[in-house]
């Protein structure tokens, strides 16, 4: 797949969807830019709080480099990969963006984004744009909370292979889909 | 299974595990006691955020008939289901506790928690008894922070058949496992 098509995959995502992609709880790839530098960091503990405009809360530890970024910018993009990338994801998450350019390093493909700084990555089938909109709990808890501005999508993903870490190493990946008559969102 | 046998499957988990069973974004089932009533809900939208001692933040909207039981009652568990219980969960969501015993209507087993009045729901593979010790968000998100003090695993299960709501009653239901060299925890 190369780069041109990537950018012509990629959709405008109703805002009022978001919640569908976080709320099965996937391994996500968090993007910051700061000073300059972008950076890449994996990230699985992560919540919707709201339905429109989307709300999101994270926890991004002190202990990694994204910390400063996403206090300082208070932008990022929370980009959603699926089990193809998972050795990449892997990968993210073992090494620290002190040391490396994980973008280069592991031939990931930086995208401009819309309304933030911070990158999308082109190789994962959505991208969320966000601001941070609230910090109370960032002092206790490294607890940001984050409103989605632009979602990005790649329609032609119907029933993504999301990955959901189950802890040290072991991955879950998305399978069957059953359909339930459900009044919840 | 009887009552009996699936009250002696249940083992204690050393709380240094929890992490690993609401990592991967099950759809989950909270139980309340609060009045002498006891209730349960359907929840998705939660995440870990401390190891040890384990906290979870959550979403309980104060829409549903679980708020004021967990604003007041401080307590509460979080069951996990597997998918042969799907159809309970997505009952669990359509109707309040206000109309409604949903453990009587919906055939659900309350066990006595150790240290909560909430109760455990047998049914589920996993159960986690936790106090609600920050409620900063509350006012705004609906979101609690609780602290997992006690947890109970079948140790039967081995790779969990848990489900992942993706949006008006599509769930995901847990696929194959994949094991990847990560430092992650």
């Amino acid at each position: 797949m190369t780069q041109r098509s990537r950018t012509r995959a990629r959709h405008s995502l109703p805002l009022s969807r978001v919640y569908r992609l976080l709320e099965p709880g996937p391994v996500v790839l968090l993007t910051t830019a700061h000073r300059g530098r972008t950076n890449v960091m994996t990230m699985s503990w992560h919540t919707m709080l709201e339905f429109e405009p989307p709300l999101v809360g994270c926890v991004v530890s002190n202990r990694n480099y994204s910390f400063a970024a996403l206090k300082s910018a208070k932008e990022c993009v929370i980009n959603v990969p699926t089990a193809r990338l998972a050795e990449t994801v892997v990968k993210c998450g073992n090494v620290s963006g002190r040391a490396k350019d994980k973008f280069a390093a592991f031939g990931l493909t930086a995208l401009p984004a819309a309304q933030v700084e911070a990158p999308l990555i082109a190789e994962c089938y959505a991208n969320l744009e966000c601001r941070v909109v609230d910090t109370r709990l960032v002092a206790k808890y490294n607890f940001f909370v984050l409103e989605v501005c632009k979602a990005w999508i790649d329609p032609a993903v119907r029933a993504p292979r999301t990955i959901h870490h189950r802890g040290r190493g072991e991955f879950m990946v998305a399978g069957r889909t059953i359909r339930l008559k459900s009044r919840m969102m």
